[in-house]
């Protein structure tokens, strides 16, 4: 079979490293195109690592050059994002997008960001995350791939929304690493600052917040409204995020999410509470649910940077290219 | 002025560790018997940080011995503790109790732990959270210390309890340092299993959701529930409990915070959600309210060794023996 | 091809995790044994990072039914491997020993350790450290698998043998992560006594010194004695060995390091010192030399538990089985 | 008696903070000026953990306003401090200099920092590490502070200077928490670069080298050359420094060592290895020597930003100021 063309624009970040690390070993994808601002580096350059496995050029964004990409990831930020995938979207070049620029309604997203500049891709770009959403990925032309925050929410809150009081206040408390903050220093990832310690940030206002709450009332076709408090934890990856809701009525919560998730490859359902560690470097997300009367506790661990971005895009790039959503994607963690 | 005699029973463990550096440099109590089951040492070989700084005596427990002391912590496991403190109090001698013997009704201990076997002392026993229970220690001759769990979760539920619908769920997700675990070796406590690494654990069944919902109950004179869903978090020391409640109708929850709290030295309320960090070393608890409509986010950081139990208890031995409550207490935090 | 079936004893471990994850997509060898001392448990009972990865079963060492393999790993505790290697060796099964059984000579094994009880395989066991030691496992029975810190320092060490003034003292102060100490929990290990904290231990009277000191001797044809310093660092995989030694005279080190390792593909010699995350989850040694004056400082970083044992392994077992020594084994760091 | 005035310029960095949280509880010493670059500002602003308990105003510099201070505390960047202590010292105001502007002979300064000042007041700066120069602090009107890694290495190796080859080559490998790099952040400082790694950076031209060599040379009247390899470890305070070196003949290292710190009060000479974690958050220097034949290991654990800085800062105004040198100074650990 013919190997599949495909790029990454904005390979200085996290979420680009590990693209790297995935698409040099798929068995398909043929990393041919790596760029970002600056360019005139190579990918061992960028990310030291990575020397003598890979050493290919990076380069400053060429739409000429991108051309023999049949699919471009994009790990660029906000606003970026959308700036270069409409060109390249033009040339009829795939895009999963990591970034936010096409995971909300326009008007959520001017609410939360800045003018959208792209509307017209936003009107038929795709929001995918697999499990919740099958292969509606399969004939798009762009992707929008789910954030981190809102990939552990969904995927603990999903199962139980039919059973939920959506009347009552939903809390999501969810806890991340410190690489979810990207790779530019500041004094809020300061080895020092976050060193044991752990405090919430942005409580209520996160701009996650109105992701998981736009997906999830899609999901339900009802009005879901969260109240989400992320935290900060000394540790380099993982997310586990913690659903806390009021049950409709007494039901068998383990039963629910063992039956909602049956067959999906890279969801486990556990029998006791996940550990975010099982699932690092990996795409794999570790659920569990436990009712307390008519109290819901259902949680979720990821890899912020894997299933939380980067795995997650590859998968829907395996979707898009009508591969199997497995290949390629990484099942071995990072433990110990 | 005199000083005040004081021992403490259990030596060898990290809250006895930290009632040593209080009580040797306390202004009025003389620390004149430490004690520990096995004895023949001397605290620096127990605890090497003091090594030149405190290297008097560690014998086993003798309660001849113990007679010279007014006031005696005890920083024992359950069972072991109450079999002490009985003794202690037959001789007259003023106790303060870190474990969970004195802390719970009998019903409820029974429920959780093993039977009581000194109900007597356990019908007298005053349980002083001190921002909670003002003086009630004052003239006391047993203190039952609270928990660390049970302090942080308190210190931001109580101000709200007379505002929050007690008919719906109200969720306590506290986020514990490793310390809390105690000092004995064990595989959830092994290096490589907490670092880099976040869960929860005990979720619901967890013996400090009784202590808070009896206490709750007993401030607010109405039954209160909780669901509580502890996680461990890799850094040593440090406790954040959040707490998620649904409130009866709008109100200012800042401004509600700041009055409960106003005047006490040992609660700072904050403007912004607090770091664990700021409080490690210190009885300091930070507290911090926001509302998202109906539902209450509030926040309580503490130091889990110190308000969660030595620092406690030496307040609460200064209140019981008629001395300013911050006598000796620590305020400077371990930053950076 | 057809493939190389082959088994782990030993498997609860570190390193016996290590293993599974590389025989499992490894694309010639075929993981059909996997035993260790309790058996009857699984693969992901034991290591639930696997859970629904390797699901085998678990079962006590049972000789019978290892003879289905060509080859055996142990990674078991000393003494109990050459009990267990002997048995495979009459069988005709190859091994891989991942312990210090059969890495010393029979005088400086009974030094160290204990009464050897298998000098007949002792006596044609074969040293391989790939890169010092060429194809020497090509048609072993039996190799004895470097340890983590003799691998790091003689990696660091072998290039300047012939340039070094061996009557004056060496130095190597070799730093480890915690994963070093094995799974037991013990005080050391524990994350309180770990984090934030760094320390030396078994200074000069470490285990490891002999094992450089024999092999170091045996590649320059004259006698070397170290003196070996190691600490524990608070992190969970990666070790660091610096190399102090005199020169005899001036010398171009950076030059005669990159000569040396000259085509070795998981050695590489870098042009700043190296990090240990850099090789995290791989089997790259990253070296650096400096000179100051006569003064050597040589430094090697490795991943402890994948070069320094289980990926080691790995390539030795491909060069026993006549396979490329790249053969799946893992070059993409845990890197965030 | 009459408290002595005292400030500290430069007070927003993490040395800044240590001396405030002294200053404020010292017995003689009475804080009454803070201040840093921008000023318009507050301790508690600036130091969070602070609040509630020291809310003093922190200004811009202002020499007229320092003019009430008998002394003041500079724990500001190079450079900086030479032209404030200048000011400072023409009003009569002693000065306790942290940075390493009056640590070195004007040309030793100039090859490894910039051109020199102040080269008057640098003729008359004493450098001070009280253990190894007695009381020539007393009447020192300008007092330069010793660096972190400097202080570690030379209480490591002035016991010895007598008893080493100075012939050959002395090695220091010298392990550092992060907050030795400051406060600013930095993409060396990022969390997801320190945690989990250990790398050795600035080998051999370190400016500390400098600074050991110089003072090593003076307290021994001969050359002493070192090979300096500093690294960076996953942990927020802590020093470890290792020296290395040959021994001109047989000797008991333990008893000179002993012999060495008699009746120091904050050496500690240890019977073990010292951890870094003994002595955090205070004044103490956990020393500990081995011999290997002819080959010298001495360790030395400190405080880097405590004895490495600020502790030993107000230890040398408390001799500069005709005070116990104790006074109020801590001792007790952070530990756990």
């Amino acid at each position: 079979m013919n190997p599949i063309n495909v790029g990454i624009i904005g390979v200085s970040g996290y979420t680009g490293l590990e693209l790297v690390k995935m698409l040099i070993t798929h068995p398909r994808f043929n990393l041919v195109y790596c760029a970002n601002t600056e360019g005139q580096t190579t990918v061992s350059e960028l990310h030291p690592c990575l020397f003598g496995v890979c050493d290919m050029p990076v380069e400053s964004v060429d739409f000429q050059k991108a051309s023999e990409c049949a699919l471009i990831f994009l790990a660029l930020p906000h606003k970026t994002a959308m700036q270069t995938a409409k060109e390249l979207l033009a040339q009829g070049i795939k895009v999963v997008d990591l970034s936010a620029d096409y995971r909300l309604s326009a008007e959520n997203y001017e609410d939360f960001y800045c003018p959208h500049e792209d509307l017209d891709n936003l009107s038929h770009a795709v929001y995918s995350l697999p499990e919740l959403h099958g292969n509606i990925a399969k004939d798009a032309l762009l992707v929008a791939n789910p954030g981190c925050h809102v990939t552990a929410s969904l995927l603990a809150l999903a199962p139980f929304l039919s059973y939920i009081d959506l009347t009552q206040p939903i809390f999501i408390d969810s806890k991340t690493g410190v690489s979810g903050a990207g790779k530019s220093p500041s004094a809020s990832v300061h080895y020092v600052s976050v060193n044991d310690n752990i405090n919430c940030y942005n409580i209520i206002k996160h701009r996650h917040a109105v992701e998981i709450e736009q997906h999830a009332s899609a999901l339900c076709e009802a009005e879901v409204k969260v109240t989400f408090v992320p935290s900060l934890v000394p540790m380099t990856r993982g997310m586990l995020a913690n659903v806390y809701a009021t049950l409709k009525s007494d039901c068998d919560v383990a039963a629910i999410m063992e039956e909602f998730y049956a067959n999906k490859p890279f969801v486990r359902v556990r029998n006791a509470p996940p550990h975010t560690k099982m699932t690092s470097g990996t795409n794999f997300a570790d659920v569990y649910a436990q009712a307390h009367g008519n109290a819901l506790v259902s949680l979720c661990a990821i890899d912020n940077l894997m299933r939380g971005a980067s795995s997650q895009a590859v998968v829907n790039a395996n979707i898009m290219m009508g591969l199997d959503e497995e290949l390629g994607i990484p099942k071995m963690a990072y433990v110990p």
